[in-house]
Order: structure tokens, then C-alpha cells, then sequence
């Protein structure tokens, strides 16, 4: 038998699901992966609209030398950048893992633990100043890998998907990576091409800054 | 106040995460929409893997009427092909629901209530005798629309992210199927062709088959 790798994802009131979601369907279809959800407190947490609610099986103390990091973003992660719980779990927690890694604004928390110092690094496009303001160059990529770092960063939402077939690849091998594609069925056809600011039209960005001053009316952050 | 579209997304033991997450993190951006994750009971259900806990916040008695139903697939929905309640409701709700839609196996649920007989519908490429013995006509797309009967099916798992896209266009417009597609950077990105029996090569087919057996000695269905 192949000794399991510990794939922990952090939850966190206002987490955006498919953050954590995406990656783990794809580490979850590996028989030498264990993933497990991780929070403050074992139980149920409520991510960003609060309409879904996902159950942390462990606690942050109880996983003190995963593997491997996964940390999903969402509005959630503002507080969690003062959080000397999480920021020091995160720091002691990097010092062992293979590899330690972000969706969307996830990596606000992994910059306000001080890894992405003077680093490449992405996020959500709409969140590129706040990652900056960690010392972290934001780099408009959709993954960001430092092997060197054993930091991999990914940008907003969905992308933790592709990361997550990036990580099976360098976790197990190639093969292991197009399985679980397989498995999955990735093969992605967006009836649109309005996934980037680059791509999206003006009345698509319009729309998206629309509905989101409509769901949080507080200003506050939104990815 | 536009009022609230209601869309709900059943849960039932051994269901796949994403092709519930998936939907929902589309169609929860919309300020018009209320998603609700629904079961048998209210609170948590577990999903194929055992390693992810979902909240039912209402039942099936709670929403006899809903607008949109996603019907998400996995392990699971072996099960409920003889499961007289919900294809009862699933029969019921789709009288008036404005669309009636599955994502992966879920489509054998629509099934087994009758609902695709002699209709062409797709599901888990693995997985097209089993819709096609509810007397589907199994189509290999990624998503099947049937605008004159209000259902739309959609292959395995990541498939359903494309459809609830379409979804998004068909309750409100494009642009806001374009503007949630913004807000979670779906700008899809996999880093390897494999998504599909097409062009998955033979050495990620024989692993994909491995790694199911090796989830699942019982041989008993794994999507």
C-alpha cells in the first residue's frame, strides 16, 4: 500500500465553494489521496451568499503537517488575513508540505503569512491590488507555480480546477492527471468567452460589478 | 424587486460534489436567483467519497414547485431509480417547473421517473446503457437541450458548469451568463487533453478504470 498523502482545504465563513470544490473533486478520485476539509472547529461552515453549507471534519491543530494546502478564496479571506491562528498554522504548516497552494483570493491569506514576499504570484483579476499589497507580484496567469518555493498560486474560482490536475501531475504522474480529466469529464466547452476581463465584453463587466454591489451592498470585498 | 427564481439542487448519499457546486456557484451570482440544496431530511449529507459534507437546508416536501431543478449525479442515483418519493416529486415538480435539468448520472433520475422516454439526453460518457435502459435516447454532447419538453441534460461531473451557464442565459440574458462567467474566471485552461473518451489515450483510460476499482471493490457503479 501506498501511505495516503494528507490534502488538507480550509473552510472559513464566506468561503467561495467551488474554491475548495473544484480541487477536490479532482484530488478526492486518487486512491493515495486523502483529502480532508479543515476549520476553526469541526462542523458545519457557510460559505459567501451563506445558501451552502459544507462540514469541516477536522480542525486547523489537528493537521499541523498536511502535504499539501489547498485554500480557497472568497470574501471570507479578508478576515483571515489577521488571524494569527490561521497565519501561523499556515507558516509552521509550510515549513513540511509538498506543496502549498491557493484559489482565488486564498492567496491574500498565504500573503498575509509572509510566503509570497517579493514572489510571483495570482489571484482573482479583481483582487491583484490587495495581493500587492503583500509584497506578492501579481502575475495575470492562471497558475503560478514556484517549484522552488513549493508555492502555487491560482486565479479566480474556476482555475482551481486546472491547478488541481497541475498538482495530480506532480503528486503522482501524467497519466494520473488525465484519468482523473477523464474521470471528471474536463472537457470544457463555455458557450461564452467571458471568462477574463481581456475577453469580456464591456456590458458583461458592467453587469458582473452590477450583481455584485447588489449582493453585498457594504462595499466590501466580493471574491 | 424582480422576485426570487427558485432553484433547487437535490442531495442524496453518494453524490459527486461538483456536479452540484459546480451549477450552483453560477447561478448563486445572480441577485434574482435563490439556490437551495434539498434532500430526503434537512442537514448533512455525505457525497461517492464519504469525504465531503453538504447541508440540505429544506426537503422535497418544502419545494413542490421548484423553477429550475439540477439534478446532480454520482454513485447515489442507483439508488433513487427505485426511490418512489423522489421520483414522485421529480415527476410532480417538473409540471411546473420552467426547466428540468441533470448534470453526470443524474439524468437516470429523470429517467427512471419517465421523463426522457424516447428523448435524447446525454450523461457520464461511462454510463450511456444505464440511460439508455430508461428508454433515453443517450447522446454524446456535453449538453443536451430539449426546449419543447424544459429539460436539459449534461455529461459527467465538470459538464454541468458549461450547462448552468446556458442556464443563466435562458432565465435572464447573456450578459449575465458573461458576467458570472467573469466573476469565476471560467477561462478554462487544462493543462492536458484528456477530458473525453476521444481523447483520453489508452494508458489514462486503463488508470481511470483502476483507480475506480480501486475506490470501489464492489463494482458497483462510480459516476
Amino acid at each position: 500500500m501506498t501511505p495516503s498523502l494528507q490534502v488538507v482545504i480550509p473552510l472559513f465563513p464566506g468561503f467561495t465553494a467551488l474554491d475548495g470544490v473544484g480541487p477536490y473533486e479532482i484530488l478526492q478520485r486518487l486512491p493515495s489521496v486523502e483529502v480532508t476539509f479543515i476549520a476553526h472547529r469541526r462542523g458545519e461552515v457557510r460559505n459567501d451568499r451563506g445558501s451552502l453549507g459544507m462540514a469541516a471534519d477536522a480542525t486547523f491543530d489537528e493537521f499541523p503537517r498536511p502535504d499539501v494546502v489547498v485554500f480557497p478564496g472568497g470574501p471570507g479571506t479578508r478576515d483571515l488575513q489577521s488571524d494569527q491562528t490561521v497565519l501561523a498554522w499556515i507558516r509552521q504548516a509550510h515549513t513540511t508540505t509538498r506543496l502549498t497552494t491557493s484559489v482565488c483570493t486564498g492567496s491574500l491569506v498565504l500573503g498575509a503569512a509572509g510566503l509570497l514576499t517579493g514572489l510571483a504570484a495570482t489571484t482573482h483579476w479583481a483582487c491583484t491590488a490587495e495581493l500587492a499589497a503583500h509584497g506578492a507580484v501579481p502575475t495575470p496567469q492562471r497558475v503560478v507555480e514556484l517549484p522552488e518555493h513549493r508555492i502555487i498560486t491560482s486565479a479566480g474560482v474556476s482555475a482551481g480546477i486546472d491547478m488541481a490536475l497541475r498538482l495530480v501531475e506532480l503528486l503522482v504522474d501524467r497519466t494520473a492527471a488525465e484519468a482523473v480529466q477523464l474521470m471528471v469529464e474536463y472537457d470544457p466547452r463555455p458557450p461564452f468567452d467571458a471568462g477574463s476581463p481581456a475577453t469580456a465584453g464591456a456590458a458583461a463587466r458592467s453587469r458582473a460589478a452590477e450583481y455584485r454591489d447588489r449582493r453585498d451592498g457594504s462595499g466590501g470585498p466580493r471574491s
